[in-house]
């Protein structure tokens, strides 16, 4: 077992959020990683009404937490300028850092990278872009070994959630109403509407695949307030729909970055991601054209990618796959429940369908719907019938009974899967 | 710059495909994680024509790679029995084992896991599942913190393009020496349309995400040759399409393993994953859903996996993020070249369409298609512009010029964005 000492800055939302997910989910964590994360300090200028810290230190004056015999600092106070401040002295005392801040990132991280290499400490900010949808580990290992060409995709989940309400017929104004009260969008809702949540992240995501600048030279930004309903319906008639979308590309040197709406394929992949989802596209030499999309974004999601941070700081970054759960067993196939879908080619006779439904009936299965298809010949119809869910070993009695009725000439079948 | 020492153990497609992908991208590699991997020896039971070795040892007994002064034994020679014995005896001299090899994790997991432990050693295999899709290091590591519920999805890319195929509208037999001809499907398929990779790739998720054994007991396999077009035509009108799932699913303890045929909702994820594809949704408390997507599956992405695997044993685990490339520079926006989407909003007067195709012709800007819709009112129609691609920069002008026809009352316009 391992131990990680971390002090926690700032005890907003973020923060009680990490503290009480450490908590409820240290089993997993220990399972997973072998390792204790324990919180040392915690830099809080004032109470939380909504979180007791227990018998934790609590510093006023967050700056203190660097002093602490602690192996890591988590900065969750947000903003710019105090944050760039705290991360910087974090990282001149030798300590590794853990972000979930993208403002400080965007607007400093070239220096606060560089300082973080001079002093042979890690700076790591999973959960700065589109916590919920772990894209900076991605580029940073498993696409280590590739050489990345393109990223792009809808990085900003309110946009993405108003986009599809358009898609759907609504106008963008009651759309941002419904988010707003959805707590989708904040009162003010213009970093996210305007592009500049989505642009910040692809800015910080281009520094990691192609050593852009952070922060990056002017690029072009354009949000989706612009965007009428009647647009969706021209493009569909083209086979398109409309999506704001964030893209960084390298082609010889250069670099395209910029976010703003586009026209997108219908039958493409991010055209297909709707609600409040991150969706991103990233096309590689070796893997070819990858795809990730969450939809978290509260506390819990930025917590988890705190805490993948937090593991791969420790000694202990892999999870003990050989820990069997001796107690876990796998249920018997025949134990579990189906919906079912049922194609059966039946003698096109009258009295047929009552026939068979009577059959499901003598099992205590419910039809969900029972329909008779176009005639296959003369003598032969299909009929299609999606059950209720019922145990799988009532299967197949259920086919031996329908094939004994001298009407039902084949059946297939295929299960149903809840999604 | 950290030096990784590896010895690769077989030397057919996988093993050269790794062999040359380390020389094509150490560059990225090195970027990346500041780490050269030098091939100390290969175990090669007799040469490979298709690719040449140069100065490194070659050793005909793979078992005397073990002896080499190196850090990784990669083993790549494929099967069951040699391969266990192979990763045994490596384990057992303290060497990391990186593996691409499925059958030998599924077949023996649990006991190859044990030693690893044992001896204070790694073994990983990133790319034994579903490489292109890095499934492994995303539930290892990205999601460490989460408690994981349900992982589902199209494992088997050969079954996901023969059942995209049929849902065009072809029969299974076609469809499948369609895939063979394409070099997706071997000259005996069984192994992919009876459902047993997909089966095997999901005993090992389940394993590293809910600790089941490796082997598991037996569960219920089924493949897609019992499935017809007509099927796809029915379920279609119900509102499903049909998939080939593997799903491993916890609850309370239990363990709800298998593989098989699925009807699922069109618009899920899963179902708009077409072709040669890989596709895998987890469920998870602290991040929701999370939806991963990948189409390489050949020795490019074989090597890919295998060489994160190889990153992550080294010490030199992150992407040295400061390293910012000083001689790429950003693209001035307006050197960019889009197709446009414009909603023309025009008096409804005879000739209006020829004078606003004349201003595009002025600037030399080709219209792919242009349409005038259903009348506003009395006065205005909407005229839908799809471009062929021209520079950013000649936009602002062709928007003046169009504006400056008396007929013309409103421009609003969005980018395509190429898929």
């Amino acid at each position: 077992m391992n131990k990680l000492k971390i002090g926690i800055c700032g005890w907003g939302n973020v923060a009680t959020g990490l503290f009480k997910t450490l908590q409820t989910n240290a089993a997993e964590i220990k399972k997973s990683s072998n390792l204790e994360i324990e919180i040392i300090a915690i830099g809080a200028r004032r109470d939380n009404p909504k979180c007791d810290p227990g018998n934790v230190i609590i510093e006023r004056d967050i700056f203190k937490i660097i002093d602490h015999d602690i192996d890591v600092i988590v900065e969750l106070i947000g903003g710019v300028d105090v944050a760039r401040e705290l991360i910087l002295k974090a990282l001149n005392a030798k300590k590794h850092v853990v972000t979930a801040n993208k403002a400080v990132i965007f607007n400093h991280g070239d220096e606060l990278f560089s300082v973080a290499n001079k002093n042979g400490v890690k700076l790591l900010y999973e959960s700065s872009v589109c916590a919920g949808t772990p894209i900076i580990k991605l580029l940073n290992q498993e696409l280590a070994a590739s050489k990345i060409s393109k990223i792009s995709g809808m990085l900003n989940g309110t946009s993405n959630f108003i986009l599809s309400n358009m898609e759907e017929g609504m106008e963008f104004e009651p759309t941002l109403k419904l988010a707003q009260e959805k707590g989708y969008a904040e009162p003010d809702p213009s970093f996210d509407i305007e592009g500049t949540d989505a642009a910040h992240k692809i800015g910080i995501l281009s520094s990691l695949a192609f050593g852009s600048s952070l922060p990056p030279k002017d690029f072009y930004i354009e949000g989706i307030n612009g965007i009428y309903k009647d647009d969706f319906k021209y493009a569909y008639e083209m086979g398109y729909t409309i999506k704001h979308l964030a893209i960084a590309k390298s082609t010889n040197n250069t670099i395209d970055l910029r976010a703003h709406p586009s026209l997108v394929k219908l039958d493409s992949y991010l055209a297909n991601l709707k609600g409040v989802r991150n969706g991103i596209e990233v096309e590689t030499d070796l893997l070819g054209t990858l795809h990730i999309a969450g939809s978290g974004a509260g506390q819990e999601a930025t917590a988890s990618g705190v805490i993948s941070d937090l593991i791969y700081l420790s000694d202990s970054k892999i999870r003990e796959v050989n820990n069997i759960n001796e107690s876990s067993e796998l249920i018997d196939f025949f134990d579990l429940d189906f919906q079912y879908y049922f194609y059966i080619e039946a003698s096109d006779v009258s009295g047929v369908m009552a026939s068979i439904s009577s059959i499901f009936a003598n099992k205590d299965i419910s039809i969900e719907s029972i329909s008779q298809k176009e005639n296959l010949n003369d003598d032969l119809v299909p009929i299609i019938i999606i059950t209720d869910p019922f145990k799988e070993k009532d299967y197949q009695e259920l086919v031996d009974n329908l094939l004994a009725l001298d009407s039902v000439n084949k059946i297939r079948s295929i299960r149903i899967e809840p999604q």
